[in-house]
């Protein structure tokens, strides 16, 4: 409101009412319930969680269907969606054009979600035991109750979060953006969100050195908070021999470098043309930000190939990031190096190792059920998203973003040089899902699915 | 070498000089190793098994290599590895003009492979505990010796396979395929391999009983042989009982169901015509099998997305077929149904169950090992393949339809309307290796890639 207001646009009234709205909505629940005392259990801990992103969603929807840019409720629900899920998939052609508010908006949406994905991952999720994140509680704090922790953290890893963002806007406005885009692209980057004020995404800028600050703090976003919380309480070591961290720094590398030389040997891309295109592009899908710098679908199909897995990689746990995650393939790898030992050595007794210590029993297994109901999800999405129309590239591309919380697609519709905007409205309820259920870490959604769930 | 007698082709001479190279390397090994008396360990079980697969498909390249068709080593090689895999990717433009040596020399390929791997699965692997097959140990035997079973197991099972590869002639000849041609097809469907003796497969007889027959014994092929001897020594209710053979079917009926509808909708197809394409099609893709009666790149996204995630299902452990195999997939839903059910009572303890037993404790990390490193070498196959110049589609459907050892992939070069011969030599031998990789069943091949297991 305040920058509609500043730039005299008058989509201003329409954010004041919906701040009253919200404000009443809010208001009346918080004053309903204000004074009892609850003590959760896990299953309303679950409910909770699942509810505030969608309650979240429908009221961050109603600036853009009632803005000047006259949104659809499909559309503005999607973009909403993909905003507080830090996915970036956009449904609005002509961003060049929209009202500042607008676009300020989109950008804070993904700030909150970005903030919202690492307290959740570091507070919630270890106690729910969902999808193998349990190795994290012990991490963290030693006793076992989730939420008086939750309030001391969140100021924390906020206060870092501020620090980064305001170095970012810094370092942004260094390299020549206007203040308004400084701020819009830093609170979209720390975040891993993507959304972009201008319709080619970094692009526009058309500068190595922001995409140089683009990828450093989208890099910085993808790592775990909580490692910075330590370093700044002046031990720095975890941040460096953090294996998460390593195996994350690696696989960014690698891919680099083999897409540096596929480009300069198979493509005829001149070598810092093809270091500046590859890193930029490479942290910003395997971080799951989303922000484009040229159209990769163009660069042969070997860069598809690698960039479609690269998006369901993921960053960190703990981070802004999302998709599948590092730390779930390095309990993998340790999985099956334990099986090749056990199939040379049948009667001898070996266990998993994360991190240089060993596994609790049941992390394995978590792990492995998250990872196989991702891959199921995934499958049902893309079949799903063909049903309704969409091409195989779009469809298989369209639920990785999804679900990952990436942003652009692959293909001509949704890869980075289009939108979502021309898929069917059913199309984008399914993508819609697909965010909520990536940005819950699957299971914590499939969770009421269960009838159990519902017994007392 | 008889066929191209029979038929007057000279093409026997090469034959001829194959059979007598073969029968002198194997005679050698033979008599060199005469009246010793070995006892195999775990790791010479795996060396045998994976030397075994690679020594057999390179003399059964040599017909290939030196028949009138002219073929270069790496085209032998592929074409006698996708035969001897019961792929059925083919390199060989204009089979209609074939020798008729050389064709039925691919079908008996398939055979023997299809045999060897039932063999394989039910004798080699639960011993080797590889990939959660270890559940079928106690189903079969009660002592833990692997090999003296075998060769009782296998003149059974051979019986079985051998009545019902002339049933499946017997059928093909009362559809109207001539002698050659039922000998031939029946060979490559029961063993679900997908060879057939002409360029456009069974689309060249254009009959719907033939293809009726074909799917029937496609699915026989696809289910496990070790329930057919039970049931033939009077026991059907396993048949009938089984698990994994309702869930298998169920799969196949339900997306007959939604292709079947989709073709209707949204194809204008005939609901007849559509019956008889959606269920030859299915049955063929998710056995592994491989044959075509017309090109389903055309029949809209959905039905291309489909197709692509049932190639990696496969059939059940113990038949002829191929991919992840169902129970896999069973026993995934088991861990997720108890993940789920620990999420909400994290107190409670829960068991993973199979066919109405609960499974061993190993089980479950076993068969998901072995479903990461399946995707894994998906994933890099892909990328490797996409490396050497493949476009998107065609090396994602490559990669799947090489792991999973089905036969034709997506899109117009190796769909079902091509052939793999266009393809670089480099994605040919890379292909080759996804062939062998997916029928060692993954890990029985990456085990010997482990330093322990070269230590003594």
């Amino acid at each position: 409101m305040l920058a509609d207001l500043y730039f005299g646009h008058e989509d201003w009234r329409v954010f004041f009412i919906c701040i009253i709205v919200t404000a009443f909505f809010g208001g009346s629940f918080v004053l309903s319930n204000t004074g009892q005392i609850f003590e959760m259990n896990a299953r309303q801990a679950f409910l909770l969680t699942i509810c505030s992103w969608i309650v979240i969603s429908l009221f961050a929807a109603l600036p853009f269907k009632f803005s000047a840019l006259d949104m659809s409720f499909t559309d503005a629900f999607f973009e909403s969606m993909s905003g507080i899920t830090t996915t970036g998939s956009t449904v609005i052609v002509g961003l060049d054009n929209a009202p500042p508010g607008i676009l300020l908006w989109r950008a804070i949406l993904q700030w909150l979600g970005g903030i919202g994905i690492i307290i959740m991952a570091l507070s919630v999720l270890p106690f729910l035991q969902v999808g193998g994140m349990q190795i994290f509680k012990t991490e963290l704090s030693e006793d076992e109750k989730a939420l008086p922790r939750t309030a001391q953290l969140a100021s924390s890893i906020g206060g870092i979060y501020l620090f980064l963002t305001f170095s970012c806007v810094i370092l942004y406005s260094f390299t020549g953006l206007g203040k308004f885009d400084a701020v819009a692209h830093a609170l979209t980057t720390i975040s891993t969100g993507g959304f972009s004020t201008y319709d080619n995404s970094l692009a526009h800028f058309d500068k190595p050195i922001t995409e140089f600050i683009a990828t450093l703090f989208m890099l910085l976003g993808g790592m775990p908070f909580v490692l910075y919380l330590k370093a700044i309480r002046g031990n720095a070591r975890p941040l460096f021999k953090d294996s998460q961290v390593r195996f994350f720094l690696s696989i960014v590398a690698i891919s680099i470098i083999t897409t540096v030389t596929y480009l300069v040997m198979h493509q005829d891309i001149k070598f810092s043309e093809a270091l500046r295109r590859a890193s930029f592009n490479i942290v910003s899908l395997i971080t799951g930000t989303g922000f484009a710098n040229g159209d990769y679908g163009q660069w042969g199909g070997f860069v598809v190939s690698l960039f479609f897995f690269l998006m369901v990689i993921g960053g960190c746990a703990g981070s802004t990031s999302c998709g599948i995650k590092i730390f779930r393939f390095q309990v993998f790898l340790a999985v099956i190096v334990v099986q090749i030992k056990k199939l040379i050595h049948p009667n001898a007794v070996f266990i998993e190792h994360y991190n240089g210590k060993p596994l609790a029993k049941d992390v394995p297994l978590s792990v492995m059920g998250f990872v196989f109901m991702y891959a199921f999800c995934f499958a049902l999405l893309s079949i799903a998203l063909s049903f309704v129309g969409l091409d195989f590239l779009t469809a298989m591309s369209g639920a990785a973003t999804a679900i990952s919380n990436v942003g652009p697609g692959l293909g001509d519709i949704i890869g980075p040089a289009g939108t979502f905007q021309p898929l069917p409205d059913s199309a984008k309820w399914l993508l819609s899902l697909g965010m909520l259920l990536g940005r819950l870490e699957i299971m914590t959604a499939l969770v009421i699915m269960h009838p159990n769930f519902w017994k007392n």
